[in-house]
């Protein structure tokens, strides 16, 4: 894509009504837009990454069995009255419709993906069942400050998982735990985030979250550096402060943001709606169900706030918005400058041929280098390519990594080859 | 795909509590299940369609120009009095948050996009400009009883364009009714699809409908059958029952749905925003807009519509669920049976190694070939291929076209080839 076709432009500073640092760099980039308190816009270039992040996360649901639907945001108050959940959950919004019926926007769908499950499980050989979404959800936020962290809506992966017994839950639920890490690697923040034990509610002893060490986290979670997992403060008095896995006490608390979230719920949601299977010998017994959570949105916004320096973002290869930003330094002189022209054009072209996604930074005029250089670090593709008249005398291009300070001359020859 | 491992299956007969025949048959199907009047999940199948028909519209609207953003759903009170629609649009779902703040759930998107257009757009070097997404909309329908030809929430791609002049968004407005036929010949549509003159409003004469034929549409339109295109009923009558185009008097009465809408807005929305940009001459002027909205589940409800016989649906081939629906049919003699399902096997590898997209119908037992060759006509797959004894005594797979009544034997080393 070229820059002077692409509709937004970064901000010469960081919008000063915004409070946290994920909204601030990704609204200074143009990557999401403000609409109100908690409400954003994804703008083209944040648009790209959660597409990518969507991208990597329906490969590994589907992977590991998950059948896609989507289920709708307006749902009837019916189905939260069969759960108690119409009075008992705080943050769902509530509307009315001329059908004289009240709604609820869904922030969550085990009220839906229940009954719908119900239509199509009868028998033990319908199960184990995992269906998906990667849908919209809303929450009614009292306080909507950590941009789209926590978002009064977000786009969120959820999955549930349909079982004829607990022992299969558990494998599905391990198994799921290792999915979840291959997704937070593809994203670039393995290092950072832990396996949490959390609070399980009245159905299971624990649930478990991912939670990624970083100082704009809503939570506290204790670290046990031996085992690599955590313990959140919710539930680490219970715990006597150690380590439920080797009984270490020396766990290290650190601020963290919850970027997934899976439950057993055992049959929390199955017994309100009476859902049942028969089982091989004939028997009528309660489905058991587990649920797997995982904020799209979020995740962009993690990796922001936990990738990025004092000059911008600094997105992983896989869900960069651009593979390379590759950026032409013009010339005060008319023939050197149609050269530099030429040639950026041609590897432009090249890099696309090659199935390289590339960010061309074609603006001429007003622009300054600096300026250049500055949005390319503000943007933060993994790979700065810069054509000049200096590097064209060579028959080359200089490459920087956005995570380097080196730079280096490569032959435009092998450029496509080379990244 | 297996049919064995899909967790929706067919119904025996279509529900009895829906009137509309596009849900009735995509429910029998399994291609949508209903949550509540008007409002709809998408199951596997459909939603292998509907994401088929969104990048058929992306594809499209990117050859055009356009960017592609992602608007929230959750949008505050005080755009919508901006432009006096809070108080005067009867559709729009009205909600209150914990925040003491007013939202309403985006039934379209001006009052979104053009505040965030004039953040970017400042002088005539920014313009044109092509805004578009595709995402969830809701509409506070006091009656729904068209299925997903008219939904309470549904999915629409809205671009909006922003012009220095009227000609320019004139000439914008021509090239996008060529794109919109472009998309409905790829969905199937194109034969029945008549573009449609229709109210225009204040700020200009007429709009223009995408309007396709069908028993189930909720509009009348006038058909000029030497012009092939149509006039609103609406309007008809100030036009004099005659065609705006040819002058033609003897116009075709028929039902039709509208399945995609646009508008040269001029400044309906420019002005109350005071939207406006600085011109060559250094003078400020409004800027002229244009919007062109289309139903993506309204084209996938069009199409269940007009595209069905009394056996099933009837896909076209760009938007079907699976190109080939696959069927073996089972021996009572073991040894048959195991060539039988070795051969589909290999067949259904083959197919799917060769970019085939195919619907697997793998079950055993209890499943009859009747039940397998019904589903097949329900589901509605281009082309239905059967593996049996007897079209391996001559190394063939029957090969059917939903369309047509005869079949052919395919030699199954030409099987990829011949699709």
């Amino acid at each position: 894509m070229r820059l002077s076709t692409l509709f937004t432009k970064t901000l010469k500073e960081a919008p000063k009504d915004e409070l946290s640092v994920n909204a601030r760099l990704l609204m200074q980039a143009g990557f999401i837009d403000k609409l109100t308190a908690g409400v954003y816009t994804f703008l083209p270039l944040g648009l790209r990454v959660l597409k990518k992040i969507e991208n990597i996360i329906r490969e590994e649901m589907n992977k590991v069995g998950g059948q896609e639907i989507l289920m709708p945001a307006l749902t009837p108050k019916s189905i939260w009255e069969t759960t108690g959940r119409w009075a008992a959950f705080d943050a769902l919004f509530r509307l009315a419709g001329t059908d004289n019926k009240e709604y609820a926007l869904g922030a969550t769908h085990e009220e839906v993906v229940v009954p719908l499950a119900q239509k199509y499980v009868f028998s033990y050989k319908d199960l184990p069942l995992y269906i998906y979404q990667i849908q919209d959800k809303f929450r009614n936020e009292k306080r909507a400050k950590s941009g789209i962290l926590r978002g009064r809506e977000f786009i969120m992966k959820d999955l549930y998982s349909f079982h004829t017994d607990e022992a299969d839950l558990d494998e599905y639920y391990k198994a799921m735990q290792k999915v979840y890490f291959k997704i937070f690697e593809r994203c670039g923040l393995l290092d950072k985030t832990y396996l949490t034990f959390a609070s399980g509610g009245s159905f299971s002893k624990y649930s478990h979250e991912f939670q990624t060490i970083t100082p704009a986290g809503e939570d506290e979670i204790y670290i046990c550096e031996s085992c690599q997992i955590a313990v959140n403060k919710e539930i680490v008095g219970d715990l006597e402060n150690k380590c439920p896995n080797c009984g270490n006490k020396n766990l290290k608390a650190d601020k963290a943001i919850e970027v997934g979230n899976i439950f057993k719920l055992i049959t929390k949601f199955s017994d309100p709606f009476g859902f049942s299977y028969v089982d091989e010998g004939g028997n009528k017994k309660p489905v058991i169900m587990g649920c797997f959570g995982l904020g799209l949105s979020r995740v962009l916004g993690t990796v922001a706030e936990v990738r990025h320096d004092d000059r911008g973002l600094v997105w992983p290869k896989e869900i960069a918005p651009f593979t390379v930003h590759l950026v032409t330094i013009n010339s005060p002189d008319i023939e050197a400058n149609n050269k530099i022209k030429l040639a950026s054009e041609k590897i432009y072209r090249e890099l696309q041929t090659g199935g390289i996604e590339v960010l061309f930074d074609d603006r001429e005029g007003e622009t300054s280098t600096g300026e250049k250089f500055a949005d390319a670090d503000l943007i933060g593709c993994p790979l700065r390519l810069v054509v000049s008249e200096r590097t064209l005398e060579q028959d080359s291009v200089e490459v920087k990594n956005r995570e380097e300070e080196n730079k280096e001359l490569v032959k435009i020859s092998r450029v496509t080859h080379n990244i």
